[in-house]
């Protein structure tokens, strides 16, 4: 026996390695979650390869609803209660039971997607959505947060063409949202990887593969 | 000036008068909530005759998902997550305008449904439900709470063909619900009108309209 918890324990005793891909709308998050994951098959792991909003059967009909609702009009506390609804049903009966089989989980988008967009951009409190997105999740964290990090002017050049109601907000918006994520990452720098979403593809997809393979190592 | 608070300071400067008619599945609020609804207006009011889940676009489709859902495995914090999003449409969309409008809005169900069913029935905390709700509606509360209150027996025998997911869950938790209902209006008992849903629909009637009427008398 020791004093210092074990890294299970202090993940809470769950096996599986939890990763979350974040970033503003073009940011390639999607592009680097499925490489990673590819990777990671190859090297014999089980992988599940999820998004948030949309996880679920429930979370598409919720982000159906907000991103696509007919009136456009979804109200700011409304919104962050949806997404939450699909997080805490993600996470439930998803993410948790994969992690619990030992399985390694890659999220496009997590809480802190909530954070930067609710709490930042539509103008409520940081911590009052973050506070919602953990009694959403019962307090469950990525064990590793990859933030690709992109300005808003990079990210509508990569978006092509508009997609959504999120998606179509202007420059200021996605500048806040960039501001909300950074944030993010200079409170817990131990669970952030902040990568310039500027660099190549390749380039990005090697230096989390080197992340990730140092924090499976640890975990052994 | 006077060191007493006005009621209209009290209750946060808001012309209109709020109502919510509360109870368990089969207590006759709806038929309730009508007849007062209809009476106000042959009063001259202006009357606001609503309801949750369900008194939004919005809400509708979150109520048919929560009711209604092909899986019919909402998970619990999903689920109060769900109706705290649709109340939160409804109160900013909805409640709220009629309210500074001097209209007087009269709704089938509110919070308090929300605490007995999910935090009683549902095992989620009370409390944190309540906390849910009060952030999602920015703290609004009812100027009276009319609780019809009804056995999980003589629920099941009114509601006669069962209806949603809800609703099929047995006596046990339908008792449940009703402690739920009957400690929340112990706890604030100014607030709340609580009626035996037994007695007689033209009795139970002319006391609300009698209660209601008294409040109207003291905001003038």
């Amino acid at each position: 026996m020791t004093d210092q918890p074990s890294p299970d324990a202090r993940r809470g005793r769950r096996p599986g390695l939890f990763v979350a891909v974040e970033g503003g709308d073009g940011a390639g998050k999607s592009t680097q979650a499925d490489a990673l994951a590819g990777w990671l098959r190859e090297q014999g792991h089980t992988v599940l390869r999820t998004r948030e909003p949309g996880g679920t059967a429930l979370g598409r009909s919720l982000r159906e609803l907000v991103l696509h609702g007919e009136d456009g009009s979804v109200t700011p506390r409304a919104e962050a209660l949806l997404f939450a609804a699909d997080r805490a049903h993600h996470v439930a009966t998803v993410v948790r039971p994969a992690l619990e089989a030992g399985e390694v989980v890659i999220t496009d988008r997590y809480l802190d997607s909530s954070v930067a967009y609710q709490g930042a951009a539509r103008e409520l409190g940081h911590d009052e959505v973050r506070d919602l997105s953990l009694w959403a999740v019962e307090g469950l964290l990525p064990d590793l947060t990859v933030l690709l990090d992109v300005s808003a002017e990079q990210g509508r050049r990569r978006r092509g063409l508009v997609h959504d109601r999120v998606e179509r907000e202007g420059d200021d918006f996605h500048d806040r949202v960039r501001e909300g994520f950074l944030a993010l990452a200079e409170r817990a720098p131990e669970r952030y990887f902040v990568l310039d979403a500027q660099a190549g593809r390749d380039e990005i997809g090697a230096a989390v593969r080197e992340r990730v393979a140092r924090l499976l190592e640890q975990q052994r």
